[in-house]
């Protein structure tokens, strides 16, 4: 079946320029050294997390227990969940997902330190568990390199935990320095960091001049979006996803409205007005939405659209807009090879 | 169960409240003798479909065809889809749709309705066309009366199709105005206007003084959320849906983080600033979020909350929450009574 036999509002994968970009940050990962531990928050398809690990990623990072029974069931040998993992329920499902495959995960307290260590310690298990650090996106982590090292230390001498190292988001300079610091404090202490885990696809260029930062977390890279147009980190014809949208009314001379609104696109917005890059008419603006209709500004484009087009879009967030299908379809050279099931979406926890 | 035992990010509905808002709406109307046909975009759950026609609703609203399959097949027998049906598949199962239940559909030009009376007449059906009016949202919608009765005379001379009437978003005295000097326009050539259907949760305690508007669609009154309380359309109280969240990191003494982001609580934001009202501690702003973690300024309360303390937060649009999981739990008194599963969210189409 050609893309344009689709129903729409649906969403695309251009399955070359896919693999094109699992490919090339693994290439530019393995010429500096650095591991390469891609976020699946992105796609939530264990399809493609296979084929990110097939590439040579060295396991996946998941952001939610669900994510991660998902992505574990699916046979991925290696789970990262940089989370805060509190309560009963929850540990116990830790503590299951620890027994099928290589499990770590991050902290930033000694209350969330002591539950895991409580629960690894009674199932008679080992977890990984490094210690989230906010470097300044001002989310979790301790606030202070001594914070750091104080924290591994707990952990460290925690029964059925193993101090796994340091983690931030994003990489920066910033970071890089504080991971340096927080080493030198524990060196001295005669424990040593052997994983620092930072990331982002808008520094992926810049990675291999983070010297500290020995792995890499990144999402979006696989299917791009206008955030990671709009900071230069990835151009118009590496962005993979693409959602098709059709103009079902032209009430106006300059206004045309699509069957995607923010239950299709998100309304996620960064710095750029509007809801996404329409790839045909560029100058357009989606500049409101409802929930199932796009209100687009024409009125700088030369031509205007008809009733009934069909116009694709790369939107502001790829992340947001996966999570709202429980579909995505592959294509490649124009014609669908195959339809994936978004299996992580919708879980409760 | 009791509700405290459940895992968070959970979404919640209070039973009692729910069933007091269904009540109260159709209550309202009915001593106004204005037609009830809440839009269940809110919900997608057939099982408060049912409840709402069981309380006297006329029939209900879908916002899209995925949308209406769903909801016939559990049974409701009259569905409203004002959206313009456009392309051979769509079409097709707007047509198999009418051979089930009492369909009616919008259009807001004559290439649509071109397409609806080809498919109808070569079925051998007819189906109900409202005319989709602009009465100042600048969304789908012809833009003037003249514009609507002219429409309103290709649909009503178009085999296998019959004028359904008028409808508009929101009820206001623009749209009664706009709806009158479209029915004298109409009468004028002997096409009388059988139903004009209007709408939103905040119009409805003014809903009686629209005299021209016969139907009303409302759908966010069952839940209500911050923007509903914002427009002083519902209390605190009549707020049936609330989000449970645990607060998983304390980094500072004044930011707190919990286990719900923008795919938890969406991205909507309205007026008032942050994303969602959390009860108990009211002045309390979510300030930001990542996708599984909001991030909370608690500066200006009193107490702080600790690590693993539970919190119930109305979002800041209901609508978009209930679309993000696939179950939301019902409660009553403290406990759990059933679990709802969103039937009608993440379709393809």
């Amino acid at each position: 079946m050609h893309v344009d036999e689709l129903e729409t509002p649906v969403v695309t994968v251009d399955l070359d320029i896919l693999e094109t970009n699992i490919a090339g940050l693994q290439a530019h990962l393995d010429a500096h050294g650095i591991a390469n531990r891609p976020h699946i928050k992105t796609h939530k398809i264990p399809e493609i997390a296979q084929m990110q690990v097939k590439q040579g990623a060295i396991g996946i990072t998941c952001q939610k227990l669900g994510e991660a029974e998902v992505m574990a069931k699916a046979g991925i040998q290696d789970i990262f969940l940089p989370y805060n993992i509190i309560g009963e329920k929850k540990l116990a499902r830790l503590v299951a997902l620890t027994r099928t495959c290589r499990m770590s995960v991050t902290s930033d307290s000694e209350i969330v330190v002591r539950g895991l260590s409580a629960a690894m310690a009674q199932a008679g298990l080992t977890l990984s568990v490094l210690v989230e650090c906010d470097t300044g996106m001002q989310r979790c982590g301790v606030q202070s390199p001594a914070e750091a090292a104080k924290l591994a230390k707990v952990i460290a001498e925690s029964p059925g935990l193993h101090f796994g190292g340091l983690m931030t988001y994003p990489s920066s300079e910033r970071a890089n320095l504080f991971f340096q610091e927080t080493r030198k404090l524990l060196e001295a202490d005669g424990i040593s960091v052997e994983r620092t885990s930072g990331g982002s696809t808008n520094t992926i260029q810049l990675a291999q001049t983070f010297d500290e930062i020995t792995e890499h977390r990144a999402g979006e890279y696989i299917y791009g979006d206008r955030y990671q147009i709009d900071c230069d980190a990835m151009k118009v014809e590496d962005c993979s996803l693409k959602v098709i949208v059709t103009v079902v009314s032209r009430p106006t001379e300059n206004r045309g409205i699509i069957d995607g609104g923010s239950k299709t696109l998100s309304s996620d917005v960064f710095k750029t007005p509007g809801h996404g890059l329409i790839l045909e008419y560029p100058e357009a603006v989606i500049y409101s939405q409802s929930e199932e209709h796009g209100h687009v500004d024409f009125s700088a484009c030369e031509r205007k659209p008809e009733i009934g087009e069909r116009l694709s879009i790369i939107p502001n967030h790829c992340c947001p807009v996966t999570n709202l299908f429980d579909q995505v379809v592959g294509i490649r050279k124009g014609e669908v090879e195959l339809v994936w099931q978004v299996a992580c979406r919708g879980l409760v926890q």
